[in-house]
């Protein structure tokens, strides 16, 4: 079923940028590259037209922005818009601060995404801008669990349908969904949680992903989403056999994003559709 | 002896706001997380007391100041100064400029710093802005050796005891010491130097074993620099088993540090007190 | 031949500043070190001409430029020119927006470049602006082949005589060139590619050998050259040993320029002068 969307990139090798954080950035150009992806971050105002123009998807990613980038944001994705390119948005750390939370809005208000990815609280905050009324609350809500899983497949779809874009909610257990439609991965495993960039990586393979495959989104966020999982799976058994830590663990990741190919993803990707 | 500070990283599992610099920031924040910590780097003027306020310690590195961000620094500097979280200062490359030096004193002058960390060079620069009239000159203590180690932990203690901050002398031997109180550690690997941001993670680990020991900072500085010397012994000793180079020696490090726990630091590290 | 380039890095350990991309900086960094330099990055405009007079060297990397470090490489370039110091220009994605082709032309302009490191499209770009009237087609000559070698190195030569500068041409085949002698270097691994910083890492490693051999441009240069495509090749050959990926790659590529020395150089590098 995403035997095609792996083909794609293979044979488009699409460029992808990225207007990011500086904590993860290196990561995420790599896993970019390791996919079968060529990334460009540019942030200046006076040139991130040109770079989204030549490039087949965008990634804004809330990291450590700040005036100058957030109006670079705004305007990149303005253009990627105009041009039809797939948006990919991370509203990292929403909900920490004013900013953060406005620049969220503002950026959902102007840009108009394709592809949303965060953890349940960010994407809980972020609907409370979007003005879904479903009143989810971030507490009750935070984990995912077999028991509630159903809810969060719901106020999913309904976010998905309120703002356009696909949504995808990285967990243990992690969704993704358009209006219509839902998938559950299973895939992953904790100690991605004790690397810094896992959320970023995932939101750069995203935009890989979609760059390649700009016509059957839904699948293509999911294939990245079990990629990461499935790499996050393969990284901890080496580093576990090699009495390694976290640093390995992270080298691994990309190693095994680099190996990954359809087949094996289909060996080893633990999606169901909801 | 240094048991509880572990213990209390680990059921804390502190957030740790760092305004850092650019080339070493993701090793910061993987070793973080790697010491049972939880990192947010954040540096715009808008947002920096919002994240300061939600976080348990405050690091800050000259690295790569710029105007923008040094006016965060004094700002994020001053908060956590009025909620009372620990504030770590990293004087990076003090002495190398004007810009450098002025940032230094301003920064001493505006905010309470709870430990200064860097190498002797650097400690002694800011000692002369700091008003210490000890006259230590640069170039004599400029290697602390068994020799001159009596003059340089008393040094130390002068300028502690005039900043209020636990200072936190890196080298060969290093030296930990308050007002009343010094220890050294003998613990590390002449490689450390060989890779860039052994003195910037170091920073970062401070920050988070203070982050969950606030009433402890001299003991907590000395259990960091202990397990950064000893775990820099550890992934030395793996690298050369298994042939490789700094570039191994690096995620080696950050390896053993996401692995270390009181008891592996309690039978490895070398601190005595003086 | 190039043994003495070897000892006057170990003999000096030379400071080298540079003003590079937040994407790469940490491991053009590490690899300054690994090659027995020492970094430092440090991009405001009040404080570059001081870092600069302490190097022995300057490497611009207009990698993630903006507006305000634009100015800083202008004055940076400008005061190492003044003191003599090598400069190296390393124009990232030169051609691919009008802000990264006016600022590449201004800093040919307000800059003497010691040495000029880029692909060959990014070099062939850089020679239209720099007046070169050779007319080398960018489609035609994109691929440095044993076909159309002579007249790659021809244009390399002339843009040499032009500006000033050493020419290094990256790609299968390297090509390294003043106004009146070349060399080849066919070193290296397309594996080099599915990272990012492999061209970063070569400009800083150009930064590194220059300034501890300033008065033998071409050489030190060519020897980076080598070092880098040889220890590319290394690093392959250890990743597929351990059934590694692109991650495993890149720190092995830093293990292996770590533990380099004039006599492994000698007896690996394929330079062939033309």
């Amino acid at each position: 079923m995403f035997k095609s969307i792996f083909t794609n990139i293979s044979e488009k090798k699409p460029l992808v940028h990225s207007i990011t954080n500086y904590v993860t950035v290196n990561d995420c150009a790599n896993i970019i590259l390791a996919a079968g992806g060529s990334p460009i971050m540019a942030d200046d105002i006076r040139e991130v037209e040109d770079i989204t123009s030549i490039c087949s998807a965008l990634v804004i990613n809330m990291g450590t922005l700040n005036e100058r980038t957030i109006e670079s944001m705004v305007l990149a994705g303005k253009k990627a818009n105009a041009n039809g390119s797939p948006v990919i948005f991370d509203p990292v750390g929403v909900g920490a601060s004013t900013l953060r939370n406005e620049t969220a809005f503002r950026l959902l208000n102007e840009v108009k995404f394709s592809v949303i990815r965060g953890n349940i609280s960010e994407i809980l905050f972020l609907a409370k801008g979007a003005g879904t009324t479903k009143g989810v609350d971030a507490s009750e809500a935070d984990k995912v669990t077999p028991d509630n899983i159903q809810s969060v497949i719901d106020f999913a779809k309904s976010l998905s349908k309120k703002t356009g874009a696909v949504i995808a909610i990285s967990g243990a257990i992690d969704i993704v969904a358009n209006a219509e439609k839902a998938y559950t991965v299973t895939n992953g495993h904790p100690i991605m949680a004790q690397i810094t960039g896992s959320g970023c990586m995932l939101a750069a393979l995203i935009g890989t992903f979609c760059a390649a495959n700009s016509d059957t989104l839904l699948d293509a966020t999911t294939a990245a989403v079990g990629s990461m999982g499935l790499c996050g799976e393969l990284a901890q058994e080496k580093m576990s056999k090699n009495d390694g830590g976290t640093g390995m663990f992270r080298m691994y990741l990309i190693d095994y994003i680099s190996k990954l190919d359809a087949e094996k993803f289909e060996s080893g990707a633990k999606i169901a559709a909801k």
